[in-house]
């Protein structure tokens, strides 16, 4: 059935949020709910607007807590609270635990509910317990083992207990040594560590090692789907969309897209009065105004480069010595500085002359260092101040690199030139 | 055991490479094989050279062959053939079936082993089955069933089948209408249908419905954490490294960059003819160049914002209307550059005078557009050409308006100031 609802789905997509209510509720609440777990936040959001209540309670009710969480973390707070009051006892109490954890940590987006096995079971009673507990007991793949304080002792996968010799006991058949998390842990970071371990699941901890959740292979997929949504937006200065393109308004559209586009142009200004300084070397020699462009283009693509570079290895590994990032990236600016300088230097010296082509030449270089500098620098800052060293994206060191490498251009002219 | 090899894993990434193979070494045979699994590809050709023959022969015969054929991708033929010659003829065959479909595609990337079961057993047959025969087998969290002709007829997950009633038929049991692929389709598709169906694996199908393989979701995974590094690698026009940062020369760190930098500043050349076409211009109104970096800021960074926006519409939703599309972006370049026209017109017209803010205003206007509908339409030409669209990244789009909305900009001042 799932090709069907996944087809199902994309045609509801399509279509205007009162039509997309009407259409979901034609099919019997199963399938519903199927289709309704498969579209994006922001469109659940708009279909509780247009569905009766009592069919909005029981798609919340029916949603697993994950799943339910993430629906309620678009919605405005008295909103939410209306639909958690809503909830049987128990699932508002699932629900709870999730949204006390701050939001993008392994706690929010963890599945609080798991079937739990003990150490002193065997093989075969473990199976029995499934077949008699595991309906509604969440996702079975992995199963925790715990002992009686509801600590953490290994996990074992469903595969490993089918496969096992029915007398064996599950605490010799489970993984003891597993990784583990707590809730306060990035969602990135969990991602990365399942994907990097290649694991079905990662549980999660409290202090005294006491199993609160599972954060499953699947929940990975979509934080990384979802953080690489964010990447983009990023990158490109803009907000991501998160629902389909023609679902949003030529208006919304804009909108997501002038704040950044204003703040940068802001930034920009600085551009403008670094040249306002330099107008009489401009107006002496109007050669120079011919390299502008040229210049901040490589100054900010080399910065832009660095600035990946360093907050992908923040990302991945261990980035343990400022210094010794900023002694090679410096480096590898010198070298790419180095090597644009002496490409540039014999074109322009025969087009133009020797004087414009040493300015050239010479302030590639320094553009290309400075912009690696602080293109590495940034993010290094930023992990340092707590802020999430992703943020320092291109647009933002481009913009920073620009003013900067025009003070080099004009001081280097000046210098060169003699004036 | 995982915890224990994913710390192993992290610390022997530190050291250098014979390092490396001699502390791999000391390993039992299992445990060296889930340590060399976890390592990056190029990690892992640099042990092929630095381990014993017969070593590498061992852990190459012992993973998985969608696993060995990710790092056959990295060697050079030569190497790869001798390797695929030291195989078992069965891993060899099922090695070949891989490699022989596209590279980053569902074929190349899929598990050709999986347990199949027929669909007139019964639950407990079927149990059954897998305990005897689903040592080696491949993943068991999803099993296919399969007809006498090998034609896929749905899947059953382990969960489904532990939890059914024994002597329920598996026919009964299996979700016929599931989702599945050609071994031809693009790898980022295939992740994106298991993230966005939520499956824990997509069937691989012949042109006749018969099952070649099976792409589980930490396969997704994987993909999507290989596309992510590569989308940030491509917004900043450099490579991905694809290793740890560490352990990779200054020099080499240069070269993953200079091929771009030099291509774009090469493309920035375009700038500085247009520039010297306009110098006339610029030599009677030297603050015209002023504005240079700010204009082309704008520009750069709107046409950023719409080649993302639309890249990431072609990627994850049905962007039919070409035509459509470009409308509306106009519309939106139009909006935006109206809006920094407006916030830019006093305060230019009080610092410098009502033409130059007649000049910027409308030259941000028409950049804006102008960026946009380049922006937008870069990647739809792109999809047309059959070139993935995301190649169309911000600092290609940047390098193509800067020179043309040099052109627009000198083009308004000749007309708004009558020279």
């Amino acid at each position: 059935m799932e090709a069907a609802i996944h087809d199902i789905v994309s045609s509801l997509r399509r279509l205007e949020p009162p039509q997309r209510a009407e259409a979901l509720l034609n099919f019997p609440p199963w399938e519903a709910l199927a289709i309704f777990e498969q579209l994006e936040a922001p469109l659940q959001e708009e279909l509780l607007h247009w569905l009766p209540p009592e069919k909005v309670d029981q798609l919340l009710m029916d949603l697993d807590p994950d799943d339910r969480v993430r629906l309620l973390d678009t919605l405005t707070i008295p909103v939410a609270e209306a639909l958690l009051a809503s909830l049987s006892a128990r699932e508002r109490w699932l629900t709870q635990q999730l949204l006390s954890y701050p939001q993008e940590s392994a706690g929010h987006i963890m599945t609080p509910e798991y079937l739990a096995l003990s150490p002193a079971l065997t093989a075969a009673e473990a199976l029995a317990r499934i077949r008699s507990q595991g309906h509604h007991a969440g996702p079975l793949q992995v199963l925790p083992v715990l002992d009686d304080a509801g600590r953490l002792l290994g996990l074992l996968t469903l595969s490993q207990l089918v496969l096992a010799d029915p007398e064996q006991k599950i605490s010799g058949l489970m993984v003891a040594n597993v990784p583990r998390t707590t809730p306060e842990t990035d969602q990135e970071e969990v991602a990365r560590l399942i994907q990097a371990a290649d694991l079905l699941a990662l549980p999660v901890v409290d202090g005294s090692g006491r199993l609160l959740g599972l954060v499953t292979v699947d929940d990975a997929l979509d934080v990384i789907h979802y953080e690489r949504e964010e990447d983009f937006a990023r990158a490109a200065a803009t907000q991501p969309l998160r629902r389909p393109y023609f679902s949003i308004s030529v208006f919304e559209l804009t909108r997501s897209r002038l704040v950044w586009l204003t703040l940068l142009a802001l930034a920009g200004t600085l551009t403008v009065q670094v040249l306002t300084v330099f107008e009489g070397l401009l107006e002496q020699v109007v050669t120079l105004s011919l390299f502008i462009p040229l210049l901040i283009g490589v100054g900010g693509n080399s910065g832009a480069q660095a600035a990946t570079t360093v907050t992908r290895a923040i990302a991945t590994d261990d980035v343990a010595g400022v210094a010794a990032v900023i002694l090679r990236e410096t480096r590898v600016g010198l070298l790419l500085g180095g090597a644009l300088g002496l490409l540039t230097y014999l074109p322009i010296l025969l087009i133009f002359n020797g004087l414009m082509a040493a300015v050239v030449s010479l302030t590639l270089v320094v553009i290309c260092t400075l912009a690696t500098l602080v293109g590495s620098g940034m993010p290094l800052l930023a992990r340092r101040l707590d802020i999430d060293p992703a943020v320092v994206s291109a647009p933002v060191v481009t913009t920073v690199v620009d003013a900067s490498g025009l003070v080099v251009y004009f001081l280097i002219a000046k210098a060169v030139m003699d004036i």
